[in-house]
């Protein structure tokens, strides 16, 4: 089966098969990054370009991984000392990338859209690694992956979404992405951090439930997925400090308790120990924080090898 | 044939031969490039160091791209957070990298001649990206290789360059290539933009003709090369503003009437829209941009290769 | 015969087979990077990872190149512009490349015992390449290798290292290497450069001797080995300035008479010219810098390649 798509831009445009290949995929690239050579010869002599306007070590390295393993070149371009995103328009930048015979495109920019945009005026493929506040695709995936693997089914199960949803990629795409796959999810965080209409979001029947409070929120949950706490975003909540928002939105091994046994534990990184994450429970027996970022290399080799594709 | 040298530092000690056998050579790379694996075993388990001690990502970026389709292990090596350019001789420096094995040395410099003396006290190829306001070789080259592939001669071509020719090694480089393969180049801009003397500059009995009207320098012309402006030399200037430097020497495609019907227009890059060009003869039909940044991926390729014998 | 670590923190640890081993390796991947196809296949698949926390480019591309050479997939992490260091501690950042399935970590650290921290945290094989001021293996045993190939043997050898030896994690590398394989050390330096209870140091019966006056320090010697003198630690000694301190501990041509005939001078880069070394010394018949950064690469791909065995 083949993915009949030059890019890919956000999970809302996913249907539930082009998310299952994708996971398919990735799986048998799971196994590649077991053996003891976790190289194969995929996208040889094809071209990936990093063009990362915003920081982002953790996202930018797994591609990295990704397309190494799967044997193209890579090229890195950050926006740090980079004449090429200085002084000229992101279109020309990418017009450039695609005359120096870029395939790939992986993307991550502030600006909402900026992906789509680049995939409407380009014959590359381009991947969106993050735009604004809209969608992570990549990192969705990931985080389905990790816990298909866990939980082995995904409908019925009860996925809590914990933190800033309001500013939150993550949390976007997760939402489209989980409740596609039939899970159903809730969002947890004070009302500042809580969009407005969020109850009406997503896929029709499988809206997003709302909670304030953490305790009821992973009440019976099979998955709680943390999102990282930004320090500037603070100041919009009802809290003095971020000690002060851990005491109400922290997890801890003792409100974790309200969760199903057999709960897991997600963050998308770099962890806050002690904000949004008790140590004992970020190292805990429930987290799996470091299946999803073995996993985030996985997901992204079947990105980059569907894609590739048609390119 | 060979190329019997051991450096590639400037136009001006190419022969009319030497200057053909590299742009057929990169002839054959362009074909690579279009084909679905852009690689060749040409250069493994060679090294080649990108020593860049001005910044220039674009011209970077297309030697990365040139090293690693001919598959040579590439080194790259910056101002900004580099101990080895830092605190030691630009000798050291070079020396050092011969001794981890470098074969291939491509250098920027912001010193005229700097590429040239490391030439001289080193056994591995020097390649010169770019020196001062001297020489800029491969820019050169992939100039012409644009215009050969869409004029299919040079003899007569009339050429004309705009812009700040007194500070341009772009300038400087095209007038010895585009003289020596029997083009007859003109160079337009201020008084005060074009460098004493130049009407005697280059191949003799095909030395620039000088004006400073553009309209006038580019009447019935082949070929328009216009030059990135310098918001910083701008001072050097009679106008007041870039915006008023705009109005008398940049292209609109008003004023792009003058010229032949078939001109083509080019520019090094990054172009500074509404500056230099209009954005519709920036993406208009006459506009080669983004084929000498294709073209550039080629030319480098070939430089590479062919110099790779030596070393 | 096999590396029975999985780890390379410091000579101290090492026993005089292993050292051997390691230059043993060593000398046939010398023979590699005199190849014209300077590549072999030894690492395909793994993943190294340069994680330098203090920036030094010249072990870094050391490593790097070694990497390549072994055909190994590199990824290099420095901590400008880094969000795997920022915001997470060092463990996480290293747990996180233990996901992505690093093989080998290459770590520098300003703090002594940073690297065998991670070591004992990671499955990963952990490299030493430089923790605060206690050790710098890689350089002791580059070192090893160039006294070797020149000297033929090591038992009886006279080593003097000159400069700040307390602050050194060259200087101490060395003491232990060379004491381990049957040299006699003596540190060269003011008394406020040489640690208290240096004549303890090391190897029982092969403890360093102190001089304080260079010539002396140096007489009769087989090997000098000069250190680099860091600006900010001058303050600290009885000289007023850097040019101060290279009238008594600089080395010239006519105090290097009291050495042997056949003297080695050694350094490890980058040289100050005209502080620790005259340049007619540095650049002269008795200087084996450029050996030991072409060793280096031999070195490292030797440790590399013996630890990969147990990644």
């Amino acid at each position: 089966m083949q993915l009949k798509r030059k890019d890919l831009l956000g999970i809302e445009e996913l249907n539930r098969e082009e998310i299952e290949l994708i996971l398919e995929t990735a799986r048998s690239f799971q196994e590649v990054s077991g053996r003891e050579i976790k190289k194969v010869p995929a996208l040889r002599g094809k071209t990936v370009v990093n063009l990362f306007f915003e920081d982002s070590t953790r996202t930018r390295i797994s591609f990295e991984i990704a397309a190494k393993r799967l044997s193209a070149d890579l090229l890195t371009i950050t926006k740090s000392g980079s004449s090429v995103a200085k002084g000229e328009t992101l279109l020309d930048t990418a017009r450039n990338l695609e005359a120096l015979g870029a395939n790939l495109i992986v993307c991550r920019h502030r600006a909402s859209g900026a992906p789509h945009w680049l995939a409407r005026n380009l014959h590359a493929s381009v991947i969106n690694a993050g735009d604004g506040s809209h969608e992570h695709p990549s990192q969705a995936l990931l985080d389905l992956l990790t816990v298909a693997d866990r939980k082995k089914r995904m409908d019925g199960l009860q996925v809590a979404i914990v933190g800033d949803i309001a500013h939150s990629r993550v949390a976007r795409s997760n939402i489209y992405a989980f409740s596609k796959m039939g899970a159903q999810v809730r969002v947890v965080g004070p009302a500042t951090m809580i969009p407005r209409g969020i109850e009406n979001f997503g896929v029709r029947g499988q809206c997003p439930q709302v909670f304030y409070d953490l305790g009821n929120g992973i009440q019976d949950c099979d998955v709680i997925m943390m999102l990282r706490i930004q320090q500037e975003r603070i100041i919009w909540t009802p809290f003095s400090s971020l000690t002060e928002y851990s005491r109400f939105y922290g997890l801890n091994r003792e409100i974790l308790k309200r969760a199903k046994e057999d709960v897991i534990v997600m963050h998308p990184g770099p962890v806050n120990r002690g904000i949004e994450l008790e140590p004992e429970v970020a190292d805990g027996p429930h987290s799996v924080i470091l299946d999803q970022v073995a996993n985030g290399v996985a997901v992204r080799m079947a990105i980059l090898y569907l894609l590739s594709g048609h390119s």
